[in-house]
């Protein structure tokens, strides 16, 4: 059995190129660990037309019911390698060996770690990489953000309805999320805002009981919610021979190809979109699937 | 009252460019002559993703109350020119003239004609150019469908639900229509595609009887629907001294920029995709608010 295409990934982009082949009568397989990926943990999403205030599960299992309803075979594994065979196909193994004439790789990026002192100790006693996950563990409680992108700014918002007290603790002078979002928090009594303020270390007994910071000062809190970005998962692409950049991003052409013929990427994972949301990675999965389909039934590449 | 952004087009490019806008706190003005566009008499949308079989007109309206939702100022109106201002700030002439620091436009593109014998004369009494709208009038009914791109096929295969009998008369050896919708088509008892046949003239009595062909023999209907694609609508742009391709689409870089300043383009009227559909129309919208944020607030273009 050789799918025509094989999707690696099963976010926005993914699923968006799932349906696309499909339309495109294509023989598609797709692969991801978890349907809806990081999507899923999004509280509200509110950017996508359409859906205002939608959360990120529900709107997910929109887009994978819409895929389901079309002749598309959904496989729930972790693909470990990706090798291109000597006719130019691809083999793709995951809970087994999958065989593909092309691939629409669509792994996007997972959270960024501090690297500091505690860190790895306190995880899941304080130190927590998702809001939206465990926020409402903490009623009545302090809590910590830590960066000054969107994320730490949706998730000092989000997080403000559960706790007591809300720290954004911001290295930079200023935040980089949304204008709408900060002012948001500005109007928030409960957040309070720490601009040029930078954690060196988490400190605790058996629970985390605070920060460390780089000034010299202790900020106690029962929580921290570590929100600086997240790391593109390119490297099954790389080790394909697949361009990267410096930041880890895959090269893409406007038609989401990459430098391996047969092989297209989509979403969060690619330079193509600074502008990384549900709607650009949707598009870059269906652009994806023309691309693959152009070369599948028309051999242009 | 100066508007950091005018929208012009109400489709989903100009509709999702109005809810990034705001959301990143522009004071945002969106002009359309009819809000949702083409996109309104789609029957069926089904490339949506998370919305299988949504109407064209129900997806444009949920497109539209969620801009809503938001402080954007929404004006029903043709737009008759476009002029840039000595300080680099634009005025836009509807039922008013608008000031605004920025364009966004969206125009898209229109229904083209075949420019034969009869067509203007029949127009409205057999001859139409909207399967959605005009479809319906003609129950049990034989009908012809001119094209063979994806809104031939899709035209087809609505009127068939209608009609007794439907030809697909296309001029070339194949159809451009998705293959889905090719498989879809042959599968139909009631339509029967006409490779390499071309309309010549139009004729009829006080209503439409039948289309002269091109190799001398008539096909007698009751409905002719041309389906042959669009015209873009930049002529606005163009006086403007916006750059545009030979085929009438705004050049604009991979930020939705085109070479005036402060003038980005968004949508099917783009160079962007080929791919010209809700989800790329959409993203296209979002990333020119983005360029118009950054040009707005940071002064970068």
């Amino acid at each position: 059995m050789k799918y025509d295409v094989i999707i690696i990934g099963g976010g926005a982009a993914g699923l968006g190129a799932a349906l696309y082949s499909a339309r495109y009568n294509l023989k598609t397989l797709i692969i991801a660990k978890e349907f809806g990926g990081t999507g899923n943990i999004a509280h509200k999403v509110d950017n996508w037309i359409g859906e205002p205030g939608i959360s990120g599960m529900d709107l997910m299992n929109k887009f994978t019911k819409h895929v389901d309803e079309y002749a598309v075979t959904r496989v729930e594994s972790e693909v470990s390698k990706i090798s291109k065979l000597s006719d130019n196909s691809f083999s793709v193994k995951a809970d087994k060996t999958y065989h593909g004439k092309s691939i629409i790789y669509a792994l996007g990026m997972k959270h960024r770690k501090l690297g500091i002192l505690g860190e790895k100790e306190f995880v899941g006693r304080g130190v927590h990489y998702c809001y939206t996950c465990d926020g409402p563990l903490y009623p009545n409680k302090k809590i910590a953000v830590i960066g000054g992108g969107d994320a730490a700014g949706l998730g000092s918002l989000f997080l403000s309805e559960y706790g007591s007290q809300i720290y954004t603790v911001v290295r930079k002078p200023t935040m980089r999320a949304e204008p709408i979002t900060q002012d948001q928090m500005l109007e928030n009594k409960k957040i309070k805002i720490m601009l040029e303020n930078e954690a060196v270390e988490f400190y605790g007994d058996k629970l985390l009981k605070g920060i460390k910071l780089k000034n010299g000062r202790k900020l106690e809190v029962d929580a921290v919610f570590i929100e600086i970005g997240h790391i593109p998962l390119s490297f099954l692409a790389k080790e394909s021979n697949v361009k990267i950049n410096s930041h880890g991003f895959i090269l893409v052409d406007n038609t989401q190809k990459t430098n391996i013929k047969g092989f297209c990427a989509a979403g969060d994972i690619t330079t193509r979109h600074t502008l990384k949301q549900f709607i650009t990675s949707a598009a870059e999965g269906s652009v994806a699937a023309e691309s693959i389909y152009n070369f599948i039934k028309n051999n242009k590449w």
